[in-house]
């Protein structure tokens, strides 16, 4: 790594999942649009085909500022990287259908099925052996390397990368808040005639876990937003609003109205801050996803995992034409920040936003060690939460619900012990209708479908 | 206050204190300089006549994007504010002379004696009171407003200000870190020959209580500071390191060569951040303050008030001549931050920087509530402190101890008693040589020293 | 104070509120059958005659283990007091008249008065100034005793004790609990067979603030009383458990059948261990309070302040029939424990009971410093509370809620300032429903009603 | 279990550890003189001869309250258990040898080597391990059972049991703590002539970490035992205090004279809690344990492994007496507790003493997780930490410190990677004088002495 001219150079980037057709490629436009960094990036992935194909995209894109290289082992790809971008499939989508599935004949309705409930624990069952693998092998390789991770569920691969590698310099992004953000630009052009305001001018203080994160305050310049948001939702409760003109290129969902977020700021007095697809998850399963009609009511959609499949057809068929030649990759202005958290850990700059990281004390009233979203300052080698203040009354036990539930994860994952998963899976607040004896055959079932993955577990009664 | 444009106007700022000769003039010269924003100052004084030279000054430095107004009551300064700066000197240098020099005939140095030990605990004495009435004002008048303190005891100011109304959106403000951030330059310097670097590029995790605060990590892009500080003091330790083209407006003090912050790395593993004269009152007496000769040998200077007294009256010379016009005010740039928080506070702008402010969790190890100086993140309508981490286990009970003793201070002052006050400066470290009775004689003769402005306490058996 | 043979004698009380026709007599009866100690109790009341009534009847009550004396000053009574019991009638039933009474014409109506909401704030108002004059007072005489505080409202009392006097060693006593540990027992005879528990030994965990406690677990022996109380509730739930024969001698009130807590039982899942009449204030207005007839549909009672004054003629009357000997005290168990408290205190048992006293961690998610019940354990000379986990998450909101209106009332009450203590009266959950100039015209008539009491403070706009 | 007239019957207990020659067979002495109830102990052991002996002497000594029986499998033991007792060793004293006798070529002495340090460190990566088998066992076969661990290190191993199984109801006990109460009542009766007084009527505040406890206070009814501790330390520092007449059954080792400790108090203020063999352990290395000269010195000893062998073939022999009835078990008062804390946890009494556990808020600047040592209340079914206030400054960096060690064991055993042990092993204060290079060789060795129990470690670059 060399410091000239207020830039960097020789710098050495590990891709953890570099065959990715998703966040992978983001990366490389990023990276390529970034002038104050330069060096290379290391692609290692269980499909090291997939990597060598984005070693080709990636030098096509950008061969000069950046250069693409593919390993064979992780090994190869961490040895004296500067950074480490963890973003992998646990697992692949055959399993994953369990996940969202396999509840439904229980009527447990999941809208993403990627982060909390059912879905998610089991989803964590499989990614946290993973992560310890990963944790491991940087400490070996690279321990101090600044660790980036977009991987779901989030806040129990984070948790799960702290407790193999207690001192691992890790953080995960999500951008589910800019959404938020994006959102009280709308209400402030709808209800204060004020417009082309950027999202990242909307001034927020958010708390609670990923996908579950909530701004207890909101502001623009000297405006308090939430009477703006009140007015707002006064307005368009009923309809929903409609966020047409938004079309992020991994909203890989339906139309989604906002209307569930809508009703838990009436409910509680705070701004829920995610998808609403990710919030309802989160409640009692009969407030939003008591059954299909009862979500298209609330005018967000269930994501079923046949679409992800055919969703990733497409990819690999644009992976093709990017290879071949056929299509030339566009740069655009992706919207990530994952490159200027870069620049302002490389000490070129002073950045605020929202990471996911152990809580050592910015929410007082959540547990030490919990994994939370609240902001953070990113400078030199250096990043440091934000004191948040304390969860707020009304919506205490649904956030401390959720990071205990995270903690569960990471529990039963590290007990490696099947039998003992169940007794934490069967207290999750999404089950709480069904009977013991439900609990453990759609936990059984769901096991089964990911047994591959599960192999390093005792099995107990379970499979 | 109307935005336009990306700039305020019509902003008011009250000033308590406004008839000074130096933080006045500092704001007057930094206000002219900021053109994102104008408006009025209404300059408060208990010595109306001063503000209103004050008035004359500052409408002459700049009467058009600021307007300077002295006024009689402190409720019209405040109506309407947006923004509270408090400078006040809690009484004359006459008590100040008490503060420092009473205890040298029990054989007690103090090289500033406005912060901490017997100097700084009968000051607080005064100035608590003070800040009451001031808080009770702006609660009455414009809780909403933001509070800037620069007096001192910093952090029983604070501290005061929070327990009458503990909604106040105040902050301590003070320049001591910037010094040892500017050293930090100095050594890049030196030791890696790394030239032209700014204070505010080095970047610091700062934790402690005012005047004695420390850095626990230093860095300048990829640099670990803490590596090149330990050459710079091996090359320095003997000699010390003249910092004599520092030149700072308020550095009112004599010659000071840094030794004891060098001494205390070595002693503690981390960076003090103060000037020496104040550092050395926080340590034992003996340490470095044992006597004028032990001062002499660690290359600092007692600043005795009769300099003080020499000081004021060049400065009332210096307001003759600017409110003659003999002499004609020379902007510059004052390296102070207090204009550009206010952007920051205003939404214009995102600042992290070192503040004074209770301590909710963003030292986990020191007590909830005592005021404490970390970083913080200033912007728009909100400032929060940084998490930044636990104090280290080597200057922990410096650092708590110092702690403790101001909340001291605060508690005494708010018993309204010299007796119950006594109590608790008898258990200041600076005095653990004494014997009970020369603690009580010694307190006796201070707060005689102070009477004129402690009329509000019970005298019990000391006065 | 003499140790000999496992007694103490030689012992010092000072009872402030010495002339109390309630507490103070309880304490004699408790006393004299206290062989484990012997000593004077000091009588002192703005009241003389009445202390010196009390020391009449406590000199024929117990005239050899234990002499009873009434002293004109505080001063007296505290000198060299090992021990001091407060149990201060705050103003008269006149003013109380207004605390429970004025809030009914805005549809407010309140059960007891004394501790929460309206009624509870305002006599805190009258309550803190004098609480901080006796802590002072114990500061100058007898820093070092015990303090045993009776007065309500509990929290706040014990709150300024401490804010005004920091070492002190004070705590609050209440018998609310014991009442819920006895239906407990009459619980364990109805489901499970099981006669002749006492109450102290039903083993609970209380959490919570004053008339708000709630227990976490209950267990007699090996047996789960949650699971008993559970089907106690369904078995009683319409009617109602009629506690006919308990009668103690300070429950001055109406019938009560506990449905109140039954309810609170169903909705969150834990014991609510306070009468319920205080419980009640503690809701929302309408849950239990809306109006007489649904008072009257939950089967509690609210206590008009006429009966209070009706009662006090009769404890009058009965004062002078133990004056005249017409009348001879009857020693019976009282169910207190303020004499087993001094005994573990002095050193001769250990006792683990509920108390209120600071929050130094017992609870840790609710804020330090904030005046919690749990248990404590008592052993020579040292206080220390229970480890009691943290507030669930269903209770929490309440519970937090309840605990900053306490602190609240402090607050107001230091601050000195009717202006400011307005502000905070407009925050109380029992007001919620009442327009500002509404709480306004309310406040204002109750601090009229107590005017007499509320001379040192700063009347602003409200008087 | 049944209860009965205040007894319990068909009570289950499971020994693990089952063939102990020294714990077993103090508890069939406390066993079989607790009237309050009976039942069945079943004894488990790797080495089922030995749990076989013990069943023969057990029921020798109980046949009639108490049955024994040694079991083949854990889960025999455990299934239906209400009470376990974890005593075991972990390795044969061949290991041992080289956790206490291979840094002595380094120049590193350790007076015990089973809690703290290069020692404690190495033996925790082999217990650990085990500690978890029968963490995973209890949760599988008794998940509601009381587990009482003497196995060391203590701490270490508490944190494994509860990281393991969050939910498990385990304790650490440990008669370190008795002895100081006991030399206290030496002191009361040298000092003040005060004899015969027990040592539980010592009523102590003691916290830290298990063999580096510390009292905060201590007192005997009205007496401060701290003036009493500081005077007695005068008479004797230089001479030590011959603690002749006390004479443990698991006092295996050398005549202490307390030195350590009396300058342990005059250093720091407090009464550190231990023997001072364990004392010496976590101080510097040059302290108290610079060569075999300076222990004598200090008039401690360093317990070779070649003593605990010969020790345990004399216990062997007495086994094979007690088994031929060539001798008869005498009965006698062991001075332990854990019949009496099982009597509390039954709910027959009510029992505060010392234990080791998870902090949870008993000492608020210790890190929550962390096992520490305080009071706690034992109740029905219930324990609880007594809150014991901060660890003062003087000694917080000594006991931080030891926390933070204890963390890194279980943190490096947890991990199953040599490699990060090393990392953690080389942060050690014992070592801290050591090269790089000395402390991997010493760990190699250290691990290659244990290598039958790491099989299941990662061994990286170490083994």
């Amino acid at each position: 790594m060399v410091y000239e001219n207020g830039k960097v150079s020789q710098l050495k980037i590990a891709y953890i999942g570099g065959g990715s057709r998703g966040w992978a490629w983001m990366l490389m436009n990023d990276l390529k649009q970034s002038s104050f960094m330069s060096g290379e990036v290391y692609l290692y992935d269980i499909d090291y085909n997939a990597a060598y194909d984005n070693e080709v995209i990636g030098n096509t894109i950008d061969g000069e500022g950046w250069r693409y290289k593919a390993t064979k082992t992780i090994s190869e790809a961490l040895s004296g990287a500067s950074f480490v971008v963890i973003s992998i499939l646990p697992g692949t989508f055959d399993e994953m259908e369990y996940d969202v599935h396999a509840p439904e004949k229980y009527g447990i309705y999941q809208s993403v099925g990627d982060t909390a409930g059912a879905g998610g624990f089991v989803r964590a069952l499989r990614t946290i052996p993973m992560m310890r693998h990963i944790a491991a092998s940087i400490r070996e390789h690279c321990p101090d390397a600044w660790v980036i991770n977009y991987t779901n569920p989030m806040a129990a691969s984070i948790g799960a990368l702290y407790r193999e590698f207690p001192e691992i310099k890790a953080f995960g992004c999500c951008h589910e808040v800019f959404g938020t953000q994006w959102l009280l630009t709308r209400a402030l052009k709808e209800v204060e005639g004020i417009e082309n305001v950027r999202r990242n001018e909307i001034i927020i203080n958010p708390m609670g876990v990923n996908h579950f994160t909530w701004f207890t305050s909101a502001k623009y310049q000297n405006i308090d937003l939430f009477k703006t948001y009140e007015k707002f939702i006064d307005r368009f409760y009923e309809t929903g609003y409609s966020s047409g003109d938004i079309n992020h290129w991994m909203n890989n969902s339906f139309a989604c109205n906002e209307r569930v977020k809508f009703d838990l700021f009436r409910r509680f007095g705070y701004i829920a801050a995610a998808g609403d697809r990710h919030l309802a998850e989160f409640m009692d399963a009969d407030d939003y996803l008591a059954s299909p009609e009862v979500v298209r009511s609330w005018m967000f959609g269930l994501t079923p995992v046949s679409w992800r499949k055919r969703d990733l057809e497409n990819r690999l068929a644009r992976s093709k034409r990017l290879l071949s030649g056929e299509e030339k990759y566009r740069l655009h202005n992706s919207g990530e920040e994952g490159t200027l958290q870069m620049k302002a850990l490389l000490g070129l700059d002073t950045m605020v936003t929202n990471v996911n990281i152990p809580n050592r004390g910015q929410i007082p009233n959540l547990p030490i060690g919990t994994i939370v979203e609240t902001n953070a300052v990113f400078r030199a080698n250096s990043l440091q939460g934000v004191s948040s203040g304390e969860v707020p009354p009304s919506i205490y036990e649904l956030i401390s619900r959720s990071a205990k539930e995270n903690d569960y994860m990471v529990e039963a994952a590290f007990s490696l012990d099947l039998d003992y998963a169940f007794t934490l899976f069967s207290r999750l607040n999404m089950l709480k209708g069904l009977s013991k004896e439900d609990k453990k055959a759609l936990f059984t079932e769901m096991c089964r479908g990911s047994e591959k993955y599960l192999c390093d577990y005792r099995k107990g009664h379970i499979l």
